[in-house]
């Protein structure tokens, strides 16, 4: 019996009408990347493994694909490993080379291994699929594509005023109405350093972003069972109840903050990106946020979180400022400030309020109808002329009945049907039919040409 | 000590200069893909091993990239078969999923998968890249790019010459001047039958190839060894020896062949296949040639081979018609027709001749230089116009020192410098650099977007 054919969980097939949309998304991404002067590189999708372990945490080691060995994948496998099942060390007997788990990691590795040919500073842009054995769930797929551009060998927040800027773009250009909340990490630590709670910043973070959801008095109870000192508590309180705007936070909070060197570092560099991208006039809210604690692990400086206004969503794009990408491939000291474009959410966000422009279509303009030889050689003349004034176009391949290759057309929302039979192939002429309107013309080529071409 | 990092052998990574180029190509080809009607699909770079084993041969078998299953790999494992070093098997037992090995098996599964909802004829293209364990030598990769377009569920010999004529388009849009080589396989099987060497058409086919090589005498002993009756070979003699234009050589072969009713047929189909295109009148060569037998197991009509004139290098572009793609998934009786374009080798034909558009470049076009905090405010904002115009420009993010700045622009290949200093600053205008010629100029901002936004 033949296989009922499927594909891995977690993966996705993409039909033309979703490669259509997603190939206007990574297009406006990928030449806004460039318009702002970053370069684009690919890397393999394999990485050895040795690139790839321990650079995601434990956790992130059990989530990378792994690749069998080719060959005799058995020959170095130690039979006293398969005997206690000792599953790391019989992975690292079974393969050596692993599915690229993020784009960072293997950027980190592109710029040591190519470091003699690169000028710092070193923007780059990168969009490429990342593969993670995660349990699939709604949204959370094993295949799916990540769209960074980073700019490493520079500390200049000129960068990240630069890189607002780009959010700025892409969202302009694809008709998204968007926060962009930023906060830094320096704060977050210094918070935690006038409170005596250097150890807390995690617990502290956490708190200061469910304030919303769960209420002073449930915020205050979490920390002091987290072991944060009552006193510790009641100075973090006036943090916790900050309003107003982006001014009076970072004023209120650089009052609190003053006795913080690292704090009132953090201040100074979130009022500069901020003063930086607002002399630009960007049409997205920006926001500072005190709560927001992203890759509190990672980043060093500046934290970017992207929100859509308009849609219940996640976080649609984020970034910020880390140290030290390359030390653990031997180059120490090379510091940068990146984003990373949340491709399927931004697509969930197009697709939920319509945005893509009308252009969008997996179809062909004018489909011509083939009414046999003579007919379809005229017709395949006029397409050749068509395509080459970048209009596209087809011609039904088989002579079938007319209802047959309309019903074709319908199906395809052709928006055009190009009609040549006997009469047409006599007078020189093409009859075209609107398939929204209904209406019909007949033309010379040239018209067609005119017409069609016209946006 | 830190690891020095590499990739594994067989990959690449791409610099920015080579992306450039390379998305000039497939760029090329997608608006030509699109223009034709043909719709692009993507699959999932990971297919079920059930779907790809058995497709590709016993050698296909072993070059599939399979992946170490997730969690508790071992437990399905026969500890019989580790015993017996039975690698099928434990491969079985390890591994469920392959990584994409061509674009055609998956297209086929993505057929019968979907085709409730795909209207036919159905015309697709997919750019992906594959992979594949091969022995990495020049110009063979690990993971390299395919670009096919296919058209299945029509018999209609219109698709040949849409996809010659596609062909066509492309290579004159790339600027290479090809010969496109045709066959047909029912030919080759009709030269074979009246041969009375049904069994021999393969060492017929090799032989046929090679007589401008060795020569005719060498090519007869080849066949005698390999069985075919002294009686055929003086009969195939006619045959090897063809020559002179299209017409001449179908003219002289039907009569050879008339006793063969497929072989009439191939015939028939390769003289319609032939009109049809060069009543497109194209720029490439086309060219009749009974010895192209690519993928002699695989096609059962039309068979299309591209090789550029002016490079020496395999084929470029190939191609033909098959039968019963989707049977081996359940699905008999469909037909296709499709080609590939070898863009790796094209990458190669097109660097060889030089002949990348002089816009193709990684660099932006015009750097600001950064003189300071004032300065570079005012920079941004005049930035952030030009990028809106759609003329990619960047700031230098750090007010170094300006021979530092200089260096950049110069190693980077930047055609324009921008300098906004004090000066301009007070005068509201920029002094800008040409590169090449080192002519400096004084522009407001607009006269600035006009000149750069000219071509």
């Amino acid at each position: 019996m033949a296989q009922k054919p499927s594909i891995p969980k977690g993966t996705r097939d993409f039909s033309p009408i979703e490669m259509a949309r997603r190939n206007y998304i990574f297009d406006t991404i990928r030449e806004a990347f460039g318009l702002f002067g970053y370069k684009q590189i690919e890397t393999p999708s394999m990485e050895n493994l040795s690139t790839l372990m321990g650079k995601y945490g434990e956790e992130g080691d059990k989530l990378l694909f792994k690749i069998l060995n080719s060959g005799d994948f058995m020959k170095s496998v130690n039979h006293a490993d398969i005997e206690n099942g000792n599953l790391p060390k019989l992975t690292n007997q079974l393969c050596e080379k692993g599915l690229r788990y993020d784009l960072t990691v293997p950027f980190a590795r592109f710029v040591v291994q190519h470091r003699a040919d690169l000028q710092m500073p070193f923007k780059r842009f990168q969009i490429q699929p990342v593969w993670r054995a995660d349990r699939p769930q709604k949204g959370r797929y094993r295949e799916f594509y990540q769209c960074d551009a980073d700019v490493v060998g520079s500390d200049s927040l000129h960068n990240e005023v630069e890189l607002l800027s780009l959010i700025d773009f892409v969202m302009v250009r694809l008709g998204i109405n968007v926060a962009i909340k930023l906060n830094n990490r320096k704060i977050l630590a210094g918070i935690a350093e006038v409170l005596g709670a250097e150890d807390k910043i995690v617990d502290i973070t956490v708190a200061i972003d469910k304030i919303d959801k769960i209420g002073l008095e449930n915020v205050n109870r979490e920390l002091l069972e987290k072991g944060l000192s009552e006193d510790a508590i009641s100075r973090l309180e006036p943090i916790l109840t900050l309003t107003g705007s982006n001014a009076e936070k970072l004023d209120r909070l650089g009052s609190l903050l003053s006795a913080s060197e690292e704090g009132m570092k953090g201040l100074a560099e979130l009022r500069e990106v901020l003063e930086g991208i607002e002399a630009l006039e960007p049409k997205a809210d920006v926001e500072v946020d005190f709560s927001l604690a992203r890759g509190l692990n990672y980043y060093t400086g500046t934290i970017i979180e992207v929100k859509a206004k308009d849609v219940e969503i996640g976080s649609i794009t984020g970034g910020g400022r880390y140290d030290n990408l390359t030390g653990v491939f031997g180059m120490p000291g090379l510091s940068g400030v990146g984003i990373s474009f949340g491709a399927d959410r931004i697509y969930d966000v197009l697709n939920q309020l319509n945005l893509y422009p009308d252009e969008i279509s997996a179809s062909v303009k004018v489909l011509f109808i083939n009414f046999g030889k003579a007919e379809a050689r005229r017709a395949e003349q006029i397409i050749a002329v068509l395509r080459r004034a970048g209009i596209s176009a087809q011609l039904y391949p088989d002579a079938a009945k007319m209802k047959k290759q309309m019903n074709y057309a319908n199906a395809e929302g052709v928006p055009y049907v190009a009609i040549i039979g006997e009469d047409e192939l006599k007078d020189g002429k093409v009859t075209l039919k609107n398939m929204s309107t209904g209406d019909q013309q007949q033309l010379t080529s040239e018209e067609l040409v005119e017409l069609l071409g016209a946006k």
